[in-house]
């Protein structure tokens, strides 16, 4: 169990790249001409060297984490659709219905949905925890989403549950969130931590028009003005003073995932708001998490560009939930599958001078 | 069965759009922003349309359709490895070490691997099947691949596989090749039916360096001007001219699927040079094929903009065989799902006038 940040963030080293040297060496020697399986062998690489060479690589089983929260920022009209929303959709999601329900159970997901703090009584059901009593976030635009403290505990509750699920032995995780109005503090942060105009960034989000999203990016000019006028600056700060709860959650799942060393796949936009939260907070993150998919949101595109890190899918998405980290997740198989299981020249008698060549 | 190719062309329909518009709704009716599942929804609709309307959606059980074949060409110094590859990958793909092998066993597909006509023994396997006794197509750049009396064989051949596959349940169809030199004819097709120049087009194939690929495409130029000469310049003849045995087989199966109105899956550079060539033939094809990933070779972009077809996955891959298709196949699964199994808004209490919205 992780007590405390410092000394989750003590446990956070990068990969070690003796293991990428390897693992390209054993795909080499595969029956197909050099990297022509592209960024199949570029994630099985990485895999390999999460798992610290270990052989056959075995990334299941998948535990999908999901959080929950509402935002108090709704109240000045950011989002589309009504907060009572995320309650009826925690509901739906545990039913069955969602999305990611659907998709987790082709993919052969497993599932946790922590309340992270939400409008409305945590379901009944083994799958969800209540990890938070507070209903909303505070209104970003006048106020901090959360105090330090409650940012910290909600980082640890999340590494937590990674380190809980990797002691009953699941081996990769993958992240989404369900939150009506996320798409602000989302936004929010990428702005701040990332130095980028929230009227160039600020998006639709589950549908707002025109007129609205201009609206939707002065509240968060707004919030971040807000946000400059205090002391405290730092990554975990920023999180706090603009976040929201099930972002700063999965935050530490993020940062749990690379403290114990194991694989996770990032959602869409506002679960990458999280990993970029993490990835400010302690950067040898990069090394162990895996962008799922291109949001459809309109500042993506100039996010993962200063993230420095490329989707593995672009088909338009914009759903959250994790909803693309579970496509994604089939791909992650399919790397794993040609390391583990291909054949190599020998076994297949072809001089390696021939086939094998850049 | 399909007699000829005349009965075979005549049973191509396009896809009748009351069904695009029939799928749309049922999705908007889904517990998601509208269109918030991005191009997961337009398979799903593109599905539902091919399959006529049928609830839920069956695309199960899939047959991956492998057709290998030697070139002619080689003889010209066009191909990085010998011909002898062809022979042994075959070997290697029935043995199961093939990363086609590796992944149609991940994604659950059945496979069978046509000998279209290649310098080996065709295997005794029940997978394998020998469709044509010549060792190698016509070197194209001094004389045609094939005969148009062959060429049409071959399609047949393809289509035929289908017809029976079909006959015993088989739902979704998917292509993929193996055959030494063949970027060579493919590359040869794309700048025919395309009028593209072979000098932009062409490009390493297994791994040519940059020498070798300007003579590969000098080659490619001198097959065309060759085939110019010639009275016959239907969308066949040019395949029979400059084609495959492989990529004719595989044009067949393209046309079959559509005659018999089920999905086909392409694959790579070569795999999408079959297919021109059935869209060329019959353009209705379209409705059928779903582009499984952007190929790695050079002239693959400019390609598909003549096919005015987006390809599902950008992985940088260029090993054939089928391996994109196989990784596409999994993204059906995902769209036939979310079709079938999301709840609606009345399942899940939520008023469509909030969270469904444009």
């Amino acid at each position: 169990m992780f007590q405390n940040l410092a000394q989750l963030l003590s446990q956070i080293t990068p990969i070690d790249p003796i293991y990428l040297k390897k693992a390209q060496k054993h795909l080499d020697n595969l029956t197909k001409p050099v990297g022509s399986l592209g960024r199949l062998e570029e994630f099985a690489v990485k895999l390999f060297a999460i798992y610290q060479g270990k052989f056959p690589i075995q990334i299941d089983p998948a535990l999908h984490i999901l959080a929950a929260g509402d935002h108090g920022v709704c109240i000045e009209g950011v989002a589309q659709n009504p907060q009572e929303v995320t309650h009826l959709m925690i509901l739906n999601i545990l039913k069955g219905g969602a999305g990611i329900s659907v998709l987790a159970k082709q993919y052969n997901m497993d599932m946790v949905l922590l309340d992270a703090g939400h409008k409305g009584i945590c379901p009944k059901d083994p799958r969800a925890r209540k990890i938070n009593t507070l209903e909303e976030t505070g209104n970003i635009a006048k106020e901090n989403a959360m105090s330090l403290e409650l940012c910290e505990k909600l980082i640890l509750e999340g590494a937590n549950t990674v380190y809980n699920a990797s002691q009953k032995g699941y081996h990769i995780f993958s992240i989404g969130e369900m939150g009506i109005g996320n798409t602000t503090p989302a936004t929010a942060l990428f702005a701040k931590y990332f130095n980028l105009d929230p009227a160039k960034i600020t998006g639709p989000g589950a549908g707002l028009n025109a007129e609205r999203v201009l609206h939707k990016a002065k509240i968060i000019q707004q919030a971040i003005e807000r946000h400059n006028e205090q002391k405290e600056d730092s990554a975990l700060a920023i999180l706090a003073s603009l976040g929201g709860f099930e972002i700063a959650t999965l935050c530490g799942v993020v940062l749990g995932a690379a403290a114990l060393k194991y694989p996770v796949i990032i959602d869409g936009f506002i679960s990458t708001s999280a990993y970029a939260a993490a990835y400010c907070i302690h950067n040898a993150v990069k090394d162990y998490a895996f962008l799922s998919h291109a949001s459809a949101e309109p500042g993506y595109q100039t996010i993962i560009e200063k993230l420095q890190k490329k989707p593995m899918l672009d088909l338009s998405m914009r759903l959250g939930e994790g909803t693309g980290s579970a496509l994604a997740l089939g791909l992650l198989r399919s790397a794993q599958t040609i390391y583990n299981e291909m054949a190599t020249f020998a076994d297949a008698h072809i001089e390696t001078d021939t086939y094998h060549t850049k």
